[in-house]
């Protein structure tokens, strides 16, 4: 395939067109993959619109990618053509730093997002180094797989980096396309699981996806009621909220993850960390091994994110639902070429 | 022992004047330590001058003891009259809540700090729980020690919490009574170690304490320099920095941690913590058995506090030393009753 049907954004903030772009020869240590289905992710708007100012155009977008490998480069090792994979944020990573030597590829300073300055999941085929090609189990659902590679890996890795037990009491921060996969990892994992939500109407839903717990995170009363109860609280919303009242609800030696991109800088009181020797941190994705987790532990949990599904063809219809928050909970594209 | 000497601050920002106070008869889970030596921490100021607002006057200040077991209750154990103890910061916890039964004593909610609503060290005794009486190693230099029972086991503290490697290369902001104890643990933990300081002039002295190199924490641009190179960093000052400069010096997985009782809030930007998986972290001082790890490790590797010795009959020109910014590095009284 030297000519890739491809959707591209010609510039920032402008619609999706449906062009032919020239792929060139397939890298050595490359995979292709036939796409299949392809995952809407809220960074894929933020690179659209360039709101971060690294975008580079045209831009093909896409990196909650399944499909089926066609092409394998010379020294690609460990897939073969027909196999079943994810593509997610990272396309390619050095594999040769002190990070990717030691099974930390994500933090590879030379590490490519598949959708900066790499054509990404909107296409026919989308290539990738194949060490961030993962296979996927057999048993995971294809159709509604792909928000996993990227929101999926996001809000799981904190549960892997720190070793979090089941006996845990987890909140989750924001009932969307990262917290709704959130609430379920931690109820599969085994914790006590409260909730965060600024939608009254998501409160019977939160519960239906495994909350013990629904709070109002615009209630700061409500929030102090659970002061000193959490070990774990993931935070998925990028829009500020009652820090103070959030840290709060962390117990001794507690742990606040921010995985929601929020611009504004939290702004975190010193004595809220030291009296309870209580921390503050994020993450992006995971490595190769990481998500290969992620998805065993999925497939063997039947954790499936909750999609709607438009054709591929209808990416612009579907990029507005995004943009008028109307996603339940994330979006699955269907490769129709 | 039923009048107690002690030096007693009346009212917020009072001076001390030497007074008898009745002690009353010891709890049968106390022990009664008469003084030697009694460290002056920045936080006695703060409590003095009620900088908090949790201040109980009259106050008896002082929590960094050193002294002799002069009795001990008919519940107390593993002491005996004539024992060389230390008191820190905690004078007594409940010993049956969940915190201090998985032996993290000091988030015990019921935990009484020695200078807020119980009489501290500045006096010819002092009483605490029996598990925080604290042996002193008999290799341990007593006259220098008592600075240790809260300054040092606050910054030693990070590096048992997190597991800290000896291959770690670790920052310490602030060469003052905390810092240039985080340089010398931080050295003898087998650490490579960076001193930031606002000081020119305590550059040779920062390398004499231990520094491998030292960077002027207010050069936001020498700073800049060391980005992405350190997996622990402490702070120990009670000042705004160039928070998000100190940040960026984490290598990916790294810890900023803050023991110094800033009170502004740190601005904390969310991409900084989750494009390299870094956290933000603080401690306050550390259990029964991480003081007696700390002094044991202190012992072995002969790290003494650098302190400057007032009689404590001269404790008001100590605290206006300290007070005047002049200490260098800790005050130490030694008891003249």
């Amino acid at each position: 395939m030297s000519k890739i049907k491809s959707w591209v954004v010609p510039e920032a903030g402008a619609a999706f067109e449906l062009q032919e772009l020239d792929a060139g020869p397939l890298g050595s240590d490359e995979v292709e993959v036939k796409v299949e289905y392809c995952g809407i992710c809220h960074s894929d708007l933020s690179v659209k619109d360039n709101d971060w100012g690294n975008s580079q155009y045209p831009a093909v977008l896409g990196h909650e990618v399944i499909g089926r490998v066609v092409a394998v480069g010379d020294h690609a090792k460990g897939l073969k053509v027909g196999q079943r994979v994810g593509v997610g944020w990272t396309a390619d990573s050095c594999m040769h730093c002190s990070e990717c030597l030691s099974g930390h590829h994500q933090f590879c300073g030379e590490s490519k997002a598949t959708i900066l300055g790499h054509r990404g999941g909107f296409a026919e085929t989308v290539r990738s180094h194949w060490a961030w090609a993962i296979p996927l189990p057999e048993n995971l659902e294809a159709s509604t797989a792909g928000p996993l590679l990227c929101g999926g890996i996001t809000v799981f890795q904190p549960f892997l980096a720190y070793n979090i037990k089941s006996t845990a009491h987890v909140g989750v921060v924001g009932i969307g396309g990262l917290g709704h996969m959130a609430v379920k990892f931690a109820e599969a994992w085994g914790c006590e699981v409260t909730a965060f939500t600024s939608s009254p109407s998501k409160t019977e839903e939160a519960k239906r996806l495994g909350a013990d717990r629904v709070v109002s995170s615009k209630d700061s009363d409500a929030i102090a009621e659970m002061a000193g109860t959490l070990d774990l609280l993931i935070t998925t919303v990028n829009v500020p909220l009652d820090w103070p009242a959030l840290i709060n609800t962390l117990k001794p030696k507690g742990r606040m993850h921010v995985v929601g991109a929020v611009l504004e800088p939290i702004p975190v009181a010193a004595f809220q960390l030291i009296a309870h020797q209580r921390e503050i941190s994020g993450s992006p994705t995971g490595s190769p091994t990481d998500i290969a987790k992620m998805l065993e532990f999925a497939a063997r949990h039947d954790i499936q994110p909750q999609t709607e599904d438009f054709p591929m063809s209808k990416i612009n219809e579907a990029f507005e639902h995004l943009e008028a928050g109307k996603a339940r909970y994330r979006i699955v594209l269907e490769a129709d070429f």
